[in-house]
């Protein structure tokens, strides 16, 4: 057990919890959504605002943090919760996901993986260890083992060869997060195994014998459809540790996160709320809008004129349809605060209806505002 | 004299003046800065945060918004004001400067100027009723008449045709607006001549005989030189009514403001500090801040530690420096909001210094800080 770091149940409602993770810099609500600051900003947002919304914790992304401005400028600027202007829990991944998108000239060994930058070309190796370094340098609160994620389909045997590589890097991760971390910081194992329920179960039991304070489910929402993904959770969450947060990483859209949430998910990062909100499609709890479309061009009516969120209450469709038109600055920054309002707002009633034991009848009205069936 | 629409002069320090503008939707302290809202939105900027850098009102270009959205679909949505969230005074102009400026196939008459416009191709006409009628539909407080805007130098006798062509639309202005504007809003004339002394004053005699209760001086700053601005504000605004607001248009950096003020005017707008922050320039007291420039990517140091605005104050010059890097959004919004604050300290700083009569000693140090002489 971290010190400093700890995870409280407070109820649950079938599958689904809700809980507090505590941190020495802060709580963390759960289910909990985390938005996504990949370069050690919130795009187009503000991070007092990006508060407001309701979030108690936000991601970065390691792979673009190591290369820009790189983790040993960062840790001399005083650390990442400093540099970004954000005194609360911040969460990085490994940096393993994103060098295998972005990055040119992969080659993965036993040790881990070298690769160029997409930046500028650069020649650089993240290994289990080196990631953790990296974290630490950043001094983020809860850290992400190296894992390999690979897609989905993907033949058993391959998929095993892969699991048992992040199996062997999650034991390495852990040593050198003792050696290296501060008080209070968590480091997160990562359950891989495809949708082959054996190997998620084998990958589970090797990360609780290696012992972690969290557990992520990884190699999700990488292209096996959303029922898929549920099948997926459906037959890992019921053996995972009920004491520990369960992290479903990368996910997702509204629809995804109260299905994982009712098959009993703690934690969920994605781009969504903000790589929509800069291109225009807003959520809303009349469906979705695409703001662009000419049909908002004279809609006097604001996005969410009951929303406690200045974006959402305060300025008319037909305005934020001609920001987008103008192509507007203010156009990126009011929808991407819109939606993260959306996101915090639908965490704060998941977190209610679960705490009173109505999670079923959240769905159901979920549905018939959506359209969209998550059981 | 216009119902509602005031000017108070409280204090004067030589030619330079200090005072307040009253409107029906709030007060201006002068000397006043009026940021510019090109499209209904100050670049990259909330309103809130505009109003608290210490902005009384904001500028609207009836070009840019007649084209789009349209000054009629704005009016249907309840006004500029309401449209783009900003309830206090807004000052637009006629649009005839950036027809000339931005427009194709221009053709200028008698009776207006007919045009292309850039975004589509559609074709309008800019008359003098045109304007003010485009105006009164956005709702602004302060309307400008249209006029035409040489580019210095110009033969004398081309300044005195296009001078009193803007004359004669002076006067066409006042008639539209007498018809069709609301209680409380004002129409200002503006003086042009280029840079001949008779043509400035003969056109001054003509305006202030037609009776304005503000005059701006129009045609400097385009490409004459700092010099024979102050040089042409120095034989204009001594013969400009004492009793009546003095806007001097599209001025200017830092050193043109302080030197226009010592000359007696009162009211200014001006792109530099939102265009420059959306460039990576910063103003400070220390100087100019090329944000971009690699000296700063370990710079922990914030643009101004002793400011109240949180861009000044909350950030190092290294994230600053980071965020243009990675080409965020947050670094034009931050150093937008920055550059903003700079000019109300400014504005506010001078209006103090008028007050106290030590605007010399004001001079003398900003030359000091910043090597710009202004007298």
């Amino acid at each position: 057990m971290t010190a400093g770091f700890s995870f409280a149940l407070e109820a649950s409602d079938g599958a689904a919890r809700t809980g507090l993770v505590s941190t020495p810099r802060g709580d963390i609500r759960t289910p909990a959504f985390m938005p996504v600051g990949t370069a050690g900003t919130v795009k187009a947002m503000l991070m007092s605002h990006v508060r407001e919304t309701g979030a108690d914790i936000v991601l970065g992304n390691t792979y673009h943090l190591m290369l820009r401005p790189t983790a040993e400028r960062v840790a001399a600027l005083g650390g990442l919760h400093a540099f970004m202007n954000w005194p609360r829990p911040i969460l990085t991944d490994s940096g393993g996901f994103q060098v295998m998108s972005l990055s040119k000239l992969r080659k993965l060994t036993e040790d881990g993986v070298a690769f160029q930058s997409h930046i500028d070309g650069s020649r650089h190796m993240l290994t289990p260890e080196r990631s953790v370094e990296i974290q630490c340098l950043l001094g983020s609160d809860i850290q992400m083992q190296l894992d390999e994620c690979p897609a989905i389909p993907i033949a058993e045997d391959d998929a095993r060869s892969s699991m048992l590589l992040s199996a062997r890097w999650a034991e390495r991760s852990k040593r050198a997060f003792e050696e290296k971390s501060a008080s209070g910081q968590a480091l997160f194992g990562i359950v891989q195994g495809a949708n082959y329920e054996a190997l998620r179960r084998e990958s589970l039991d090797r990360l609780m014998e290696i012992g972690f304070p969290g557990y992520a489910v990884g190699g999700l929402a990488v292209g096996e459809g959303r029922e898929e993904m549920f099948r997926v959770l459906e037959f890992t969450c019921p053996h995972m540790p009920a004491g520990k947060p369960r992290y479903l990483m990368g996910v997702g859209k509204p629809a995804d996160i109260v299905g994982a949430v009712a098959r009993g998910i703690d934690m969920f990062d994605c781009v969504a709320p903000t790589r929509s909100g800069r291109h225009g499609q807003a959520w809303t709890r009349q469906g979705p809008v695409n703001i662009k479309n000419a049909r908002y061009a004279d809609d006097p009516e604001p996005l969410d004129p009951d929303s406690a969120c200045p974006a959402s209450r305060d300025y008319a469709k037909a305005y934020l349809h001609h920001l987008f038109r103008a192509g507007e600055y203010l156009g990126p920054m009011l929808l991407t605060w819109h939606n993260l309002q959306y996101y915090q707002d639908l965490m704060a009633s998941l977190r209610g209806a679960v705490r009173e034991g109505r999670l079923g009848r959240f769905i159901a009205d979920f549905k018939a505002e959506t359209g969209e069936s998550v059981v």
